[in-house]
Parts: C-alpha cells; structure tokens; sequence
C-alpha cells in the first residue's frame, strides 16, 4: 500500500478529496498575479485535500502525516498572492473551510474558528453588538481570518490600526504542532509573532481572538483630481486629520481607476486620478469640509446619497482597493502585475513623485496610506505593465536605488517576500513545534538552506520545483 | 426701576437667583488654579443667576438683556481654568445646567442639549449602545459638553481623536445669537469653527451633535520608573503603537504622583515617576508584552487585578490627569499652580528634557500624549511652586526661549490663553452675532481693543477690571 492509500486508510471518516484535477485545484492560490509566481508554480498540486470539521480531527490529520512524513500545507480561502499555499513539496492540503464558527463575541473581542470567512464574522459581530474587526483584505468576502493572519500584513482599516504584526491587533492564536503528538499552545503577547505570518511553516492555527471596533454603515466616495501629486498631497493631509474617522484612503493614478474599474468608469475620466475613502457616515460633513478646502479634489460619487439602483450595481470601494485593484487590472488586461512598495516615512510623497517621474505610465501608481509605526505613510501597489522579468526586476532594483523597499510578490518564500533576512522567532519556533520541517515545505528559506545569502541576488528555488 | 428690576420681571416665571452671595458663587469658575487670576477675578460677580429650562426661556433672556444692554456670561458647570466663564462686566449669568437632556442616541451620534454632564451623556451611550464620547476633561463627572466645547480643547482620548478643534470631532452645533431677536443657527462643517473654543463670546450653545466611538470597561494603569526620562521614552513609544488601544498616556516625574495621589500614595515610591494609562481591556496582554520590553518600567497598579476593595477606594485614572494633577496638587499644596506647554513634534523628547533639565523641582514635568496633526506628541501641564507673578513670567520665557509655547493659563483673554492672535473668524461671526458685544465681555481683545499689540507684552486689562 503507497503512503498515500495508507493515509486515507487511516483517515477515513474525514472529508477527503483525491481527485487529481479538483485536488489540483483546490491546491492554487493567487500566485498568478504574479507572472513570475504563474510559471513556477503553476505545476504544483498536492495529492489530497483533506477537509476537518473539528480540532481533533486536524489532530488525527497531524499525527497521520506525521508519522508517514507527508507534508501538510494549511490552507484558508487561498486568497494570498505569495504563493503562500503553494503545496511545493505535494502532500495533504489542510482545508480549513470547514472550521468556520464564530464562537464567542463580546466588548471589543470576537473568537472565531480559523477558517471563518472576515466578512462572515463582521456579519455576525454587527448583528450582535454593532462591532467589527478593526483589519481586513480587499478579499473580505472570500479570505477566512486564520489565512489573513497566517498569510496577510494589513488592509482596509490599516490607515487607523497599522498592521497584523502590531502589538494588539491579535489578541490570541490557537495553535497545534506539527509531532508525534501534537501539542495545543494558546499565545498570546509576545508570543504571538512566533506564527503570525509564517505561512504555516510552524504550526497550525485552529482558532483565533481578535480586537473588535466600533462598525458603521462606511460610505463610499470617490474623490477625483487632474493631477496624480495633487491626489497624494490630498491623501496625505487627509491621513493626519486626528477627528475624522475613515477606513481607507488610498490614491489610485489615471488612467487606471477609468480603465480597471468598469462598472464606477461613468464617474470617472480617462485622466482623472482617483482617491478612494470609505468615510463614517457622521463624518460626512466634515469630510466634505475638507475636500471643500481642496480646490483641486471633487467628489465624483458617495454611496450615502447616491441612487438606490446606481448603487447597487457597484461593487463596494474596498472592492477597488489593496490587491483588487490589480485583479481589476488582471481582468481588463491579464499581462499587468504589480509591486508592493514602501515609501518610507517622512519622505512618502517626495518618494512616490520621484517613482511616477521615474516609471511613469509603464508602472502606474496606486498608494494604500497606513498607520506605521505612529505614523501616517504610505504603501504602494503600483500596478506593472509587465513585459519582461529582467524588466521587472530592473523596476524593482530601481525602487531600491530609490530608498523605496520592496516586498516582492513575484517571490513565494517568507524572507524574499519580505524583509530578506532569517526571522530567528520563526525559525526557532519552526524547530520545536515542526522538527521534520513537514509544514508547508519550502517557503522559509532558513530552514531549508541555513547558510542561503541574500545580498547574492540570485532566486532561491526550493528543491522540488528543480525539476518541476 | 433698575434695570436688574426691570429684567427680572421681564424674565418672571424663569428660575432666577438674585442673592448676591449666591450669585457670586455661581459666578465663579475655576480661575482659582491661577495665583494670577485669583488675584485679579477674586471680586468678579454678576448680579443675576437665570437658569432656563428651555431653548425658548434661553431667547426670552437674550431678547430681554439686548432690550436693557445688560452683559450675559454663559455657564456650563463652571470648570474651566482660564476663567472663561467670570462674568467681568456682572450682568447676567446664563446657567444651562438644567438643559442637559440627552436627546437621540444613533451608532456613532449623540445628540445633547448643552448642559448635560459629560459623564451622564457616556453613561446613557454605554446603556443604549456599548458607545461613549470620544474625548472627556478630568472634569469628566461635573463638566457639561457645551462648556467643554466653548472652553475646553481636549483632554482624555486625545491620544487617539486630537483635539475638539480637529474637524469631525464635532458634528453640529445649535446656537442662538445675541440680538433684537435672537436667531437659531445650525453649524456644521466649517462653520463650527466660528464658536467652538470662543468662551460663549459669539453665540450661545444649546444642543451639541457629538461623534461617539466604541466604550470599553478601561482598565486604569500605574507603570513606574525610577527616572523620569525613561517614563517619556516609554510613552512616547508607547503612543505610537497603533494597534495598542489605549485612552490615556500622561508621564508625571516624581515626587507628584507620590506626593500629590493621596489615595494611590501606596503603590509609589517617592522618588517614582508614574506614566498614568487607561488600556482597553482586551489589550491588556499585549500592553503587558510591552511593558516586558521594557526593563525600566514595572506596573504598579492596574485596576482590572485589583481586589475590589482596594480598587473601590481610588479616584479613577482621569482624575490623575489633565488638570486633576493640578487640582490633586492644590489640595496637598495651595501655593503651587500649572502652565500649559506645547513641546513642538518631532522634538518632543529632547525638549521635555531641556525643560526639566533647566527648572528642576520647581517645574515637575507632567506631560499630556495626544495625536496633534496626525503625529504622537505630548502637550505638558507642568506644576509650577509658585513664587512670585514674575518668576512664572520668568518661566514662561524659558519656555518660549526654548521653543516650546504656552498656552497661558494665567490670562482670561481668548488671544493672551491661546494663539496670541486675533482669531478673524470668531471675531467676524461676533460682529454679526453679538453686535452690541453683550456676551461674556471682556474675554475676546480682537473685540474690546482692535490695536492691541501682542507683542507688547503687556497685559489685556478688561477696562471693567482696571478698578475691580
């Protein structure tokens, strides 16, 4: 009997898929925003998706896997763009769709299955108690909370609360190892970054509790301008204004919000750049105010006094936002990617000027303001008219030259995504909670190749994609 | 007949208190924190207390003090430390302490005649819906929102909202002008700025719209150090932790936290400096983490693992703050006072050192860290051991030498307390609603003497003070 029939054996009773097309395709996630990612990866397949409804049945997963040395990747909705839950090296994909309770919710906190979709939970928290999750994903309606963790940084609502890794905005993880007999650990504090944001590679996490905040009926407006600096200048003084309370800010750069955002394209010209706010709606006059002090920003719609059927057939601006601006992009024209870019503080608009006079139309700029650090700055994810990696890779060496630092989204490890070095929290906790190094193999390079330099320049491929 | 007799039978059916001594303590705000003022306002009276119960007595006392020239000082509950509320040309005081319903609660609004109390608003929002106001004085159980409004400028949750003059942390302002017929505006947006912070000068407030965010049962929290230094660097970080809910970040060098909290005296040293927090409940691990992090700070008292008992017997943590460190040193100390510094961003630190390092113990810092123009900053309320008018004159120029500007707590003009400068605007919607400049006289210089020279260094008298 191959391992593989031995491990069905031993898990019969739970959900499990083995079906090679629909295994295959329940193995992808969004790494096709990235050309690069898409040639790489797009082979990859586990051999068997299996689907617990219960901790203990991830447990009895673990142990089996465990014990045949078959690789478990973890897997949300698969909404991340880094390959986060790319099976590299095969094996069993832990679907987690079917954890998908919210267990309790209280003042400012919510407990949920790690597996519940965000918008699931901010349904349930505002029916009871009028509160939602401070953190969310452009894919709120399809990411599930323990994949925003395990795989995410931040998003709308970033531009009050930073992101993920900031100190309280995850209260506590649940968390089984990857060993003989899988341990339950509770972390919390200090903790936390041990797991958060480590693609599963060192645990599993089956159920998390969050901070809640105060939720309201977020209108929607779009404020356009002729000139793409004048945008960021708006947005930028808009971030600082302490009293007035909005969920996103985010300036996108002609022509793209007329040419990706089709069905809002009636409100906008061909030359019009755009900032996209999702405001309070008892912010409304003041927000107003503001812009009325602007004499180069107009509002070229707002939800809250828009018509009923004009409205409904628009999607909502988060939906406009983060990563579904590129989407929208991908869809209108599939030979697009984008970037992700750090503008650091307080240099952010002299930078981002310096990148639109630099790349111009071939990478057309679209900002995400973010609290970091305390302060109010900007992300970028500019949009890449891609023609070439060696092009691409030219356009990331020039941000770089730049001051401006790149989280590469055309890379699937940990540390080339990220900060391009070993992060020791992770790694250590990696040893102890996954010592045969079967959780999502291949995504963090410290493990797999201790002495990888990372000034080299050169790619690290993990050893199956080799052949692959 | 008098005037005075003439307007009390006009005003017949209103409660009016014309006992003088009565009169003269319902005259009185807190200018007594002021060597200076007390000095000056000790003998100010007004000759009529009206205490209206509706927005139509409210007119029925306008249109009768325009009829008779007689000055109207308006009056919330009379905490207000620059004498905002001393009714220098007598007259009448307009109380609104019976105007204090609490009107229309919605998610994120409430809606409040001018005199309810604070505290009272917050506790009918918590019962209603879980919310609270965003932003609060120390004065928090006695104060009344129109008089916050008309004099007061921040206080609690500063650190996340800024102050009430950043827009959106006021939505709507019902105002009745002074005039033959008194005409009720509706301000919102811009306009707000015509009266807010104007001492009641231009109009008169009688119902407020005010944003409210999510309440929490917030946790009260003592963390000392042995140098005060250390406790700036702690909150100053500690303040730009964005995912760290907290309401309340105030930094007080010793010996005032040990001396000066009586009833807290137990968990300090002497020669402890304190930072005095508020913390959501459910970030109290991560801010416990972050405590950790820091080898100077240890957690002297934090009020959700306090025995009941002991916690019963404690003021709550705002009545540490603001202006009640101020009042908590009066009561040990009658000879010390305060002043109200502006440490300009990004320089904040360095320049609270420079100011402990130059006055020492005669000056013990206590710092105020509020969102000012997006950025995390500190305003300080020093105590000040009072010597003489000259040397806090003395102090004050040190200050200003230094680069750090007071707000001078010393003076009841609206210029002389804040900016120096004649405010254009509140003085233009003065001209238009106040045009006999009835209401509360003597408090705005741009109106009593158009040349008067800020520079000059010398001191507004009101001319009705010149023989007071």
């Amino acid at each position: 009997m191959s391992t593989l029939e031995t491990l069905k054996a031993e898990l019969d009773g739970l959900q499990i898929e083995d079906n090679p097309q629909i295994v295959k395709q329940k193995s992808r996630d969004f790494f096709w925003y990235s050309p690069v990612l898409k040639h790489q990866l797009e082979n990859v397949s586990a051999e068997l998706v299996v689907t617990p409804k219960t901790e203990d049945e991830i447990v009895q997963v673990l142990k089996a896997c465990y014990a045949h040395d078959v690789a478990v990747t973890t897997r949300g909705a698969g909404t991340g763009n880094y390959g986060q839950a790319m099976p590299l090296a095969g094996g069993v994909i832990l679907n987690l769709a079917e954890m998908n309770k919210v267990k309790e919710i209280r003042p400012g906190v919510v407990v949920a299955e790690a597996g519940a979709i965000i918008s699931t939970i901010d349904d349930e928290c505002r029916a009871h108690s009028g509160q939602e999750l401070r953190l969310h994903p452009s894919t709120y309606r399809t990411a599930t909370i323990g994949g925003f963790i395990a795989g995410g940084s931040g998003g709308v609502g970033s531009i009050n609360w930073g992101g993920l890794r900031d100190a309280g905005n995850v209260i506590r993880l649940r968390v089984l190892t990857m060993e003989a007999e899988p341990r339950v650990l509770e972390m919390k504090g200090e903790d936390l970054q041990k797991v958060m944001h480590a693609y599963g590679t060192n645990g599993v996490i089956t159920e998390v509790e969050m901070p809640l905040t105060a939720s309201y009926d977020w209108v929607d407006v779009l404020v356009g301008f002729d000139a793409f600096m004048d945008s960021v200048h708006f947005a930028d003084a808009l971030g600082n204004q302490d009293g007035l309370l909005l969920k996103e800010i985010a300036p996108i750069a002609a022509p793209v919000p007329h040419d990706y955002f089709l069905r809002h394209q009636k409100f906008i010209r061909k030359d019009q750049s755009v900032v996209v706010c999702m405001v309070a709606p008892f912010a409304m006059d003041a927000f107003a105010a503001f812009v009325g002090r602007n004499s180069e920003a107009s509002i070229l719609y707002r939800s809250d006094t828009a018509d009923e059927g004009v409205k409904k057939g628009l999607p909502p601006a988060y939906e406009l936002a983060w990563n579904h601006t590129t989407l929208r992009g991908l869809r209108v024209d599939p030979n697009v990617t984008y970037l992700q870019v750090l503008y650091p503080y307080p240099n952010q608009v002299e930078k981002v000027r310096t990148m639109v006079e630099l790349l111009g139309d071939e990478v057309p700029a679209h900002l995400e303001y973010v609290r970091f650090d305390g302060k109010v700055t900007c992300f970028g994810l500019p949009i890449v008219r891609y023609s070439s990696e060696d092009r691409l890779n030219e356009i990331i060496k020039l941000h770089e030259d730049n001051g401006c630092p790149i989280f590469n989204p055309h890379r699937y490890t940990l540390e080339e995504g990220g900060m391009k070095q070993t992060d020791a929290v992770q790694l250590a906790f990696k040893k102890e909670a996954d010592p045969k190094g079967l959780l999502n193999p291949g995504k963090m390079i410290a493990w797999e190749d201790p002495s990888y330099d990372y000034s080299s320049e050169k790619l690290f491929l993990f050893p199956g994609l080799q052949t692959g």
